[in-house]
């Protein structure tokens, strides 16, 4: 695989097109969704210069090569807010909750991931699933080992992806054959700072694992790298599973809870991204929020390992908002589909007697979690100046979808009408966001490139 | 579509094989779980003449023709205990709980199916989608118009499904359109009982749609048909969502909760099946085992509706054990797949702090529902005699099940190993049930012929 190239003629991209520019979960919906039922998308060495309907643009851009997608729709790229590279291989281990998952399966298979030989390809084939699951950003956790993470951003680097990871530092409460040391962590994690933050898109997360698996220490000298290096990342775990959090207090006495395990180390900040956070309390809601810091809210991994229900109203209240972003979470989670995500988000949602409209979890998939990463300069919708990362989706990809749109399979319009208005449109993507997978991905596109064709 | 022509010659199916004899919920697995790596399934005149491993069957039928299906799994065909035809347009639908959703979704795509030249086709499209999703047999909800069931018989008959379905009753609580009367359904029911139950395989099942649509007298009429037709079914709706059941209690303010109303009517016996029981109580859960009643688990559309999460343990108990099927519930369920709908049932199972392991899972998808069906006898295992419904399972039909499953993609024995022994087909049969969903379907057999092939 090698460096894309970057095209700095415009390309025009035809077809439906969907994106967000507000949370709608605070503002009216046509204030935050743009929808073109026959739209354009212009794109120039890799950034979005236009995008808008078909008719009004296409005189800006006379002489324009156009791909056409009838029958699609358009939309940025999905945005996987938390994800293990080292555990794709052990989706649907059997039986456990989440200490008791960690023990019997994830250590052992994470040890596998030292071995550059073995770790290689294996993140060759990761990012091949992130792309032909439409997820073009993600934020993910290596193994413990430095090599993990090395081979996982050479791998993004070929491809131009704008990815963030981290090798994770777990320094006791492990098998020994997967801890580090404390200052051996500070110093892989600085030098993998050093190598590959900001190196072309990339971008590195200091990774604690989670408050039980390092020591005070440890913490203490990640919150050291983040102070000297003021943009990086701090990724981790956070109250998930009921007996996740009795652990934290007994490994913490003389802290006020999880959270404050983490802030006490300087590790709470509006650069922090934490997984979970089903069992938050009130004033960790508003701890979070005060800080200005994200939850990856990961519904499919929450309901496999029986965590919970992550009280998503709660993080979308005006009185403790928290910026959120949907994570698969895997190999908890049991899709790498962000659209599979989404509908556990649904199920997870009525549970708790709340909606997760299709607008709601399509932004969570896109502008949010790129707001959750603090990337909404770069990366989440198509204004000008964007990253040009998105997918094109098949609204009647399966025979389930189809029955679910049967207009949607008429032939007769030029470019084909996916939905006529924003009502509709709001129908398909909830069927999309409910019964899509994989097979909803006809193409994934990198910079205006094209990363992943299904039809190939 | 012809029906189909029987072969009276025998003819094996080599694979892997597995089925059940016993229930994984009581019996130790080696009672109940029957395995075999390479074995062979000998099937004439649409039904099981042998089952065994290769090795030992094959010189007792020494000419045989064999279909050879390596790195397959054979499984006795999977059963849907509850699924509605008109329904199957209007998956993921937004928004709403059940009461709300049957008024604002369900009833008006219902009124669709009056009409036979729109029935008709969509009968085949139903049947088809049941078969590409390995699902054999179903107890299924028409709509009320008797010609909605007339048109789904008349498909069954055609493809020789062993199908048990039934005219939904109602007389009040819903538009007038959707409306039938006391006797009108009385006499509607008679008349199709009369034509279809037991012509060929299919089976009759009186169907009042849930205690809130039906009048006292409708009820009762409904336990006639029980009286005079002693060995059809009783399928119906029971204790799915907290606002339903309160529905009910006001509308017989004068019964002893839920389960009574249709107690007293005499609905409640030993070839009932009441889909969902989310909110039963003890009692309930005693009355039903003492009956000999069977309950439809359809954890899919418990969580998409919100319904709540079905207490399995209690109906697999020692105290109230009560026969249990699972159910897809399509439209509130997301999936025709009774894989998909067995994930779910692991995720509803783990949010109680419940396992459910692959062979239990399988189990109610095959023999359980069978049982629950009071169809034992005929279908849910290869023993002999048994029809010929089965599945041929791909394990490593994704990239995310092969990546769980890398050896069984080794291509060096004759017919392919997919697991070696209980314990690793274990572990494949929970990816499978986890992750798989129709691209797992290889192919689909009817009384032993082809009827669904993936690669076709």
């Amino acid at each position: 695989m090698t460096t894309l190239a970057v095209d700095s003629v415009p390309h025009g991209f035809r077809g439906a097109i969907l994106d967000f520019v507000g949370d709608p979960f605070y503002g009216a919906i046509e204030d935050c969704v743009r929808y073109w039922p026959d739209g354009l998308l212009v794109v120039a060495a890799g950034r979005v210069v236009a995008c808008g309907a078909y008719d009004d643009l296409q005189g800006e851009f006379p002489n324009l090569d156009i791909t056409a997608y009838p029958h699609r729709l358009l939309m940025p790229g999905f945005i996987d807010t938390h994800i293990h590279f080292p555990q794709m291989t052990m989706m649907a281990a059997y039986g456990e909750q989440l200490l008791a998952w960690l023990e019997r399966y994830t250590f052992p298979i994470e040890a596998q991931f030292k071995d550059p030989a073995f770790a290689r390809p294996m993140a060759d084939r990761f990012l091949t699933e992130l792309l032909r699951h439409g997820t073009t950003t993600a934020l993910v956790l290596a193994a413990v080992f430095p090599e993990s993470a090395e081979v996982l951003f050479e791998a993004a680097a070929a491809r131009n992806l704008r990815l963030i990871a981290g090798k994770v530092m777990m320094d006791r409460n492990a098998p020994d054959y997967l801890l580090d040391t404390a200052t051996d962590s500070y110093a892989d994690s600085r030098r993998l700072i050093e190598t590959w933050h900001k190196r072309g898109r990339l971008l590195y997360a200091v990774t604690p694992r989670f408050a039980v698996t390092s020591t005070p220490e440890q913490l203490s000298l990640a919150g050291k790298l983040l102070q000297e290096f003021p943009d990086v990342y701090l990724h981790t775990h956070l109250s998930e599973n009921v007996d996740e959090v009795a652990l934290v207090k007994a490994t913490y006495p003389d802290h006020d809870g999880y959270l404050d395990v983490y802030d006490r180390a300087g590790l709470v900040g509006d650069r922090s991204i934490f997984a979970h956070g089903v069992q938050l309390t009130e004033a960790e809601f508003a701890r979070l929020s005060e800080a200005g810091a994200a939850i990856a809210f990961c519904p499919s991994s929450n309901l496999f390992l029986g965590s919970g229900c992550f009280p998503i109203e709660k993080a979308k209240s005006t009185i403790t908002p928290i910026k959120v972003g949907l994570g698969s979470d895997v190999g908890a989670g049991t899709s790498f589909s962000i659209l599979q995500t989404a509908q556990d988000a649904y199920k997870v949602a009525q549970l708790r007697r709340q909606k997760l409209s299709a607008f709601q979890g399509l932004f969570l998939a896109t502008l949010g979690g790129a707001r959750a990463l603090n990337l909404e300069a770069h990366i989440g919708n198509f204004l000008p100046g964007k990253e040009a990362d998105f997918v094109v989706l098949d609204p009647c990809a399966t025979p389930a979808l189809a029955l679910r749109h049967p207009n949607s399979l008429a032939q007769n319009h030029p470019v084909g009408t996916v939905a006529p208005d924003l009502e509709t449109v709001a129908d398909l993507a909830f069927a999309l966001m409910l019964l899509g997978d994989d097979r909803a991905i006809t193409a994934t596109y990198i910079l205006g490139e094209l990363a992943y064709d299904q039809s190939a």
